[in-house]
């Protein structure tokens, strides 16, 4: 930025700059104490108000959090790293190991919740899954939680007249999981789509993934499909983004000739 | 979420709940004026601070925006689409077309500012293309406008060993861009990692993307690589998350058999 736009800002958000700056620089490594409010005041002569505003900026940005009594601390960012394409790998999930169980390298990603229920799509996922008027869905609701800390909400949507009787009705799914016992069923999921969009939690997702202030959720929303292009499933997932990066790696020749699904696979 | 959780809850906060599910059931579309205060008292029974909190809360989730003497409105989300694998397919850039004009369809997004260079890394992105100390980049810093209003920033930087004397290092790139002119060196990018994460913008991002209050950033990180393994480029991009989703189409089989240097490249 223009250094002649500083002199215009709030000193607050001067204050709040340097101490942004120092954080990005590594002055201050994540779990490292800030300067606190009488340090703020002496340091820039400022009252205790403009002391305070300047750390509630850090803290509304996610980069800090208040520990209550103990001060402002740098956030912590150690985050999970999901693997969107070798994740699915078909020599992974193929021969017996959960999908779920790459994302986390020596890091354990465990449910704690589930529920499975036949339900009525919405129109949108619906539409994905090339239903009609009466279709139901099986949706299987998760809650994945990393060190004890909720992570990620899924629900995962297929069409009841695929899965119906199989094992992806039941809480446990057995060994592959869904994706598993669809390609037994005739119905291998061998090309995805990954729609990633990011956006303030609402209440509910923040209380359920029990996020700090100040912290936006990332959606994806992937589509498997058949080699026959069918979509086979819709899973919906919100996650904390304080918690996780997403890796995507690929080549440009091989990918970049596959065929790629792009319109409404059906309907 | 359990039924008896919403009695404990704050009256505005139930309010903020209701208008938010009428938002996702498509009752207010993107663009519709929401019920004002007045609307909400009468509807309610709450004070005037009451509905307004509860607009705020709506607001601060970035699921609408007030528009001053008019009232809050469903925030309008027409994002851009862009493709992380096809966009990057080799028969797009090996032809003379620019990346960044797969991202939009038919909406023009265009570079409105553009500097170029010569620096010393930091030390994350030195490291990562393989640099020792004395290594300088080519660092190109574009901000990009979609409609005219600032959707990304982009700071690319490439190895002056690389790129010293090409167009790499001017303004203009030529057709092609940046990749084509690193294939006529000899340095062909044919693998690309793309790292993504959402966290809250800083200030200074937030008034370069002049983004409205509530809304995250989306920050990509790719490397792209040769078949030698070598990186020849880190892009940092930061996205303006109301403007974006961002889209991966993958198959599980050919990419998953495809080496996949999730080591550091070089160095």
């Amino acid at each position: 930025m223009a250094k002649s736009d500083d002199d215009r800002r709030p000193k607050y958000q001067r204050i709040a700059d340097s101490l942004r700056e120092a954080i990005e620089a590594g002055e201050y490594g994540p779990g490292d104490r800030l300067p606190g409010e009488n340090d703020l005041m002496d340091t820039y002569g400022v009252a205790r108000m403009t002391a305070r505003q300047a750390l509630s900026v850090l803290r509304d940005e996610g980069l800090a959090d208040a520990r209550k009594g103990a001060g402002v601390f740098v956030r912590d960012f150690r985050p999970v790293r999901r693997r969107g394409i070798d994740r699915l790998a078909h020599d992974r999930w193929g021969n017996g190991q959960s999908i779920w169980s790459a994302d986390v390298g020596d890091r354990v990603l465990e449910v704690d919740s589930i529920t499975v229920a036949e339900e009525t799509p919405t129109e949108r996922v619906g539409a994905v899954l090339g239903l009609t008027g009466d279709d139901a869905v099986c949706v299987r609701r998760r809650r994945f939680v990393l060190d004890g800390k909720p992570v990620l909400l899924a629900r995962s949507y297929l069409p009841v007249s695929l899965v119906a009787g199989s094992a992806v009705t039941e809480e446990d799914t057995g060994p592959g999981g869904t994706y598993a016992r669809l390609a037994e069923l005739g119905h291998e999921p061998v090309h995805f789509r990954e729609e990633v969009r990011s956006r303030m939690p609402s209440k509910d997702e923040a209380a359920q993934l029990e996020m700090a202030p100040g912290t936006p959720v990332i959606l994806i929303c992937r589509t498997a499909f058949t080699a026959e292009r069918s979509a086979v499933e819709v899973n919906e997932m919100t996650l904390d983004a304080a918690s996780y990066v997403l890796e995507y790696d690929f080549d440009s020749g091989p990918t970049a000739s596959a065929p790629s699904p792009q319109e409404r696979p059906r309907g």
